[in-house]
């Protein structure tokens, strides 16, 4: 076949940039369309603020505003502003937080809910795209004495912050945190549900926090704290040697100062001391104190290859993970839904891939929540709230009444019922399945925690269910013989002609209640009544 | 609320290269986990073959192999090697290309299978870090009298392509092309179906290519070309004014050579001539003749949303757009599926966001495909097949018998039901979910097409559903009258005393042949038979 040479020099090769790449490939990220972006600005900036507090053990304090009419002739511009009480952010790291993709504080081996370090700066190249504005931030460190102030925007080719503005004033008071604020093109109509969600959400998972919410149309909502009951602050880790691959080897070789080969494993990762290091060292007959930045690709594969196969290890630390707890979780439950009845479980840590995981569920039931066909699913990662992509989502598959793995039957619910189920899974590497952060990949370790976590909670909802069957039985019986009371009073009262009516029928009544131990005379009434 | 000051200055800020963000979040890019890694391996290098040789006019010949036993005590490792009769690449691009993540010839507004600059990177970078074992790429352009071969590797710190061996060969035959070889850890067992699945569907959408697989088994399947019509190769298109936003526009005034604002709207934009320059610089009342990189940023936003809400361009161009035709979607189906029915139908160019894409659809019925409670549904976007991830697909929505869209009653379709449905979008921007490109996100303009698509050719399975209904009608009312001839003939013969019994029985079944028009002396035959 003939082909003109014209072809092959057609092709034009480049490369580009991280901040091109997901300009160009926003929808990947959350920002698909202007109602996703309002969503997915909130809840990253949020997700930040939170991780400036709680992961500090400061009791968060949010405040969020959405604003309209803030840009003449567009009135598909809102003005977003998140403000924590967080640890602030030294100014010399503002300009590439906010305005350098690929630039972060959250890649290292620590349960955070930011994860990628993509988050804000898409809500900024975001805002810049669709309006050209540049971002806000105030932020002041804890112990410093200045306030600084920063306009910023992304040079996108080269991914680089350019800095508008910088300012800095004398810190009067105590205050320490950031405030973000930037311009971003919406849509708040389509938005607004998924927004109130999230918040409410947010407050379930994290029912230490204050959350105040001021929407365009100035309706504030504010979601105050009902526990200063507070996670443990989450801790950095070394890597595990089971999830060790080549590539990150060479980069603990790159970057280490140990000098020999067994100080370096013992440094570098955890859960080697003496006496597993020198197994190791026996193991791949490297000696010992050959200078780590020494070893030859052959001697590392052969070290590497060792880890992974080692069956001697201890499982991956996890009391650097930051779970609720049973006591939060219920908290959180209790106080935004009002139901009737709550459980939570927090599971034992467990491992995927050498990292450690919990996973931790609640179940609340009755009271204020609507019966539905369904169980109303709240999903949490790393104390962060997912919205989308439920049924794509590894829960789904195992609480959904029709085709998932749990029965229901089992745990006494008949549909509708009115039932929420909250899964949370925290862990240093949450295997989302996009960096939308929507949707957790039904990794075979994980489905099971979360399945037997749900059966848990599942459990004592049976047997509250069955209780409650029992105790309006018992009020029924108990009915039933009250009805008797008068009759009896009466013909007792006039036999003995000793004790008056009133002494005989309370006396009666206090039988019947000694003998229906969950019985109150306030149900009996009730009941009473709604039969008569 | 005191904190210690050690809080904050914890906080360690990094960059991440790409190569390493990517490096970290593999999954995100469908490399998951061995079975997963193979699959993904095969598709991408596959899909830079097919984008080598169609995409240019040359019909595909892709020769794919996958060893075992490759790497001494390293079972799970395997060779994939992928060769095509591409173009080629130049030398000089060779490193980047397969070393370096985002940098591809993938980067303009042209319809090709790869999008992000990724996939191939990904399999070499996922091979290095399980294996250690560098990339070969040997590959020659159609002019060159040379070879070219390559060792690479990636180096992940500074997403930069390390050259391990670069050599050349004089060209003796008239060959080009290229041929990737790299190493993986993988699961074959697991990701086998899948991978047969890919390349079945890969020779359904693309009839018109050959392609061998050898497996580690050594078993040996060849998909020949059925046909030699190809689909017109795409072509490169300027952005449409509609889909501009601030950002490309600064791009565009950073690259342009046009010297007055007037000239780059010309010639920077699909769709704008003299006329239309002309009314869109008098809305925003700024001199034509202004040099582009001269107008401030107040000035850019001005022309982008005039641009955005200016109503008169014509839609954006599909003549670019590459789609395959009802000719090639039936061959294809055909060939691989032996349906007894196929229709096709490709609608006309629609737009979405800018972008203009075509949606195609074919059915196959009966024949070799077994009957099932669900439609097969092939997926495919750019000739890509997509496997993964199917239920959170767009035309799932649609097609999914129970709750989807299209209720199939109205076609006369009864599950379970022998059905194919085949659905292809192309576009020069494809709305995928992720970056691992397994579903497609539901666009209201996309799905619109996809279901008035699916429904197009669902019209024409129903017409010979009908027709097939009426034929087997007619073939047994002629069957109970074809039963009296015998009887008939032979009364006739004797009353007659002329003609003999064959004459007049071979007569009378011409005469009931003329009346069931459809109706075939074998169809009679059988069916006597059968009710015999």
């Amino acid at each position: 076949m003939i082909v003109s040479s014209s072809i092959a020099s057609n092709e034009k090769f480049r490369s580009l940039s991280a901040a091109e790449f997901f300009y160009r490939n926003k929808e990947i990220a959350g920002f698909s369309n202007p109602a996703r972006a309002i969503y997915q600005t909130v809840r990253e900036l949020v997700e930040n603020a939170l991780d400036a507090t709680d992961s500090h053990g400061i009791l968060p304090v949010i405040k969020v505003a959405i604003e309209s009419d803030v840009m003449p002739e567009r009135p598909d511009v809102y003005l977003i502003s998140v403000e924590d009480n967080g640890i602030g952010i030294p100014p010399d790291n503002i300009p590439q937080a906010f305005a350098q993709l690929l630039y972060s504080s959250k890649y290292v081996l620590r349960q955070t809910r930011g994860m990628f370090g993509l988050g804000a700066k898409m809500a900024v190249l975001y805002g810049q795209l669709t309006t050209g504005k540049p971002v806000e931030v105030v932020s002041s460190t804890i112990n410093s004495s200045r306030i600084y102030f920063f306009k910023l925007a992304i040079d996108v080719k080269e991914n680089k912050p350019i800095v508008l503005h910088r300012a800095s004033f004398k810190k009067e008071s105590d205050w320490h945190g950031t405030i973000v604020k930037l311009f971003i093109e919406g849509d708040w109509n389509r938005a607004k549900p998924k927004v109130y969600e999230y918040l409410k959400r947010t407050a379930i998972i994290a029912p230490y926090a204050s959350i105040i919410f001021k929407d365009p149309s100035n309706n504030v909502i504010y979601f105050e704290r009902s526990t200063t009951l507070m996670p443990r602050p989450p801790r950095e880790v070394k890597p595990h040697p089971q999830g060790v691959d080549i590539e990150l080897f060479k980069m603990l070789v790159q970057s280490t100062t140990a000098k020999t080969l067994k100080e370096f494993l013992i440094k570098e990762f955890q859960g080697i001391g003496e006496v597993t290091s020198n197994s190791i060292i026996e193991m791949v007959r490297i000696d010992p104190a050959r200078d780590p930045k020494s070893l030859s690709n052959e001697e590392i594969e052969l070290i590497v290859k060792t880890l992974r196969e080692y069956n001697n290890f201890k499982p991956p630390r996890a009391d650097h993970l930051s779970y609720l707890g049973e006591e939060i979780i219920k908290a959180g439950l209790k106080n935004i839904l009002k139901p009737e009845f709550v459980a939570a479980k927090t599971r034992k840590p467990s491992v995927y891939e050498g990292h450690a995981f919990i996973v931790e569920a609640g179940i609340a039931y009755g009271g204020d929540i609507p019966p539905s066909e369904e169980p109303i699913l709240l999903r949490f990662a790393n104390k962060i709230p997912l919205l989308y992509d439920e049924s794509s989502d590894v829960t789904w598959k195992i609480v959904e009444p029709k085709s998932g793995t749990i029965n229901w039957d089992v745990y006494e619910v008949k549909w509708p019922a009115p039932l929420v189920i909250l899964v949370h899974i925290c862990s240093t590497k949450i295997p989302y399945k996009g960096v939308g952060k929507e949707s957790i990949a039904d990794v075979p370790e994980v489905e099971k925690e979360i399945e037997s976590c749900v059966r848990d909670v599942a459990r004592e909802l049976k047997s509250y269910i069955i209780r409650k069957r029992r105790e309006v039985e018992e009020v029924e019986k108990a009915v039933e013989i009250v009805k008797y009371i008068p009759d009896i009073a009466t013909s007792l009262a006039v036999i003995t002609n000793e004790a008056s009516y009133d002494v005989i029928s309370s006396g009666l009544m206090n039988l019947v209640l000694k003998k229906f131990k969950n019985v109150k005379i306030r149900d009996v009434k009730d009941v009473v009544l709604s039969v008569e």
